[in-house]
């Protein structure tokens, strides 16, 4: 269907498929959910503003979650995180979560683009594709598959947690966090992460 | 000494004492704190910057710190939040640190102006005045007028939850945080931060 889509596409002057088409409809898409969030953005509306059938953005995106994730372009598809920090006790899941993320981090060859990466998501004009989006699609889901209660309240909290720890030894490079051994980070931060995920709140 | 500075400048062509040098003065010295961050600047390259006498620059700004807080136009003097923190015993200093810095931010008419602050100071180009200067200047005082061992370690751990809370609930406004009560904030931020302070750490 997507096959027939592309090959029956501009009946009204529309765009065939070809990179060209790829590159418009993920600009499309980094304009309206920046604009209106990733709730306020349909499909529908990516294909109009991209001048292409709506079968061709499910073509080439499958899903909206995954034209989310095409949009943010991050370096790491962050679904790949989330099998480690869930396979084993939920008790330990921060010390699990915090190795894989910050193995991810640490990487010379992945850190410069993390780091535009997270420079984007600190501009005000990304403000509602951090709200909107990045929360429900990448960083809740994390906390469904973990099975914790609460995850819409537990999530945030150690996002606020994670966020902060980027900012401090990656963004901002503060010692002497910015050179601490990863184990040491990890035994810094892990009681603070798994408290909000599993801890008492009030 | 400062009057008679101000008095006897523009010996060769100096600009003399006027709003218009102070203002002069607070540009030449944020351009030198973002260009070489709190420790690569001084009284004496910020007045020739300015194209003024050193004397007229203690004048105006007093001492380097006073000068850095002025040039990071802050609408609130955060050493005026110290103080409410470090009265009464450390093993509750989270909780009164937290009181003390989420009123200021609830305030509805100093909040627009922090949140700009916020999103300056998290521009790129501001990454020197945070990490050479904000630290150092605003934030290790806190840890060092608590008495806390290893401030230098400890007080970057706090900033990093506290930043983290205050782009979840301000900046970005991520429910539930966003409209959080304060007290249930406080309830839940205090226990990370306290042992940031003063509990056992790897």
């Amino acid at each position: 269907m997507a096959e027939r889509a592309a090959s029956s596409a501009s009946p009204r002057g529309r765009r065939r498929g070809s990179p060209d088409t790829r590159s418009a409809i993920l600009e499309a898409a980094r304009s309206s959910f920046a604009a209106h969030g990733y709730a306020g953005t349909t499909m529908r509306a990516v294909a109009s503003a991209a001048g292409v059938d709506a079968a061709l953005v499910h073509h080439y995106f499958g899903t909206k979650d995954e034209l989310f994730l095409a949009a943010l372009q991050l370096p790491v598809d962050p679904r790949a995180l989330i099998g480690p920090a869930v396979a084993g006790p939920v008790e330990e899941a921060a010390e699990r979560f915090l190795g894989v993320f910050l193995s991810v981090w640490d990487d010379p060859e992945i850190q410069p683009s993390l780091l535009s990466f997270a420079r984007g998501m600190l501009d005000p004009s990304a403000t509602r594709l951090v709200s909107n989006g990045l929360l429900p699609v990448v960083i809740e889901p994390i906390g469904v598959a973990l099975g914790i209660s609460d995850p819409h309240l537990r999530m945030p909290l150690v996002a606020s947690q994670v966020i902060g720890l980027i900012l401090m030894r990656y963004v901002l490079a503060v010692e002497p966090l910015a050179s601490m051994p990863r184990d040491r980070v990890i035994a810094t931060f892990a009681p603070t992460i798994q408290r909000y995920l599993t801890g008492d709140l009030p």
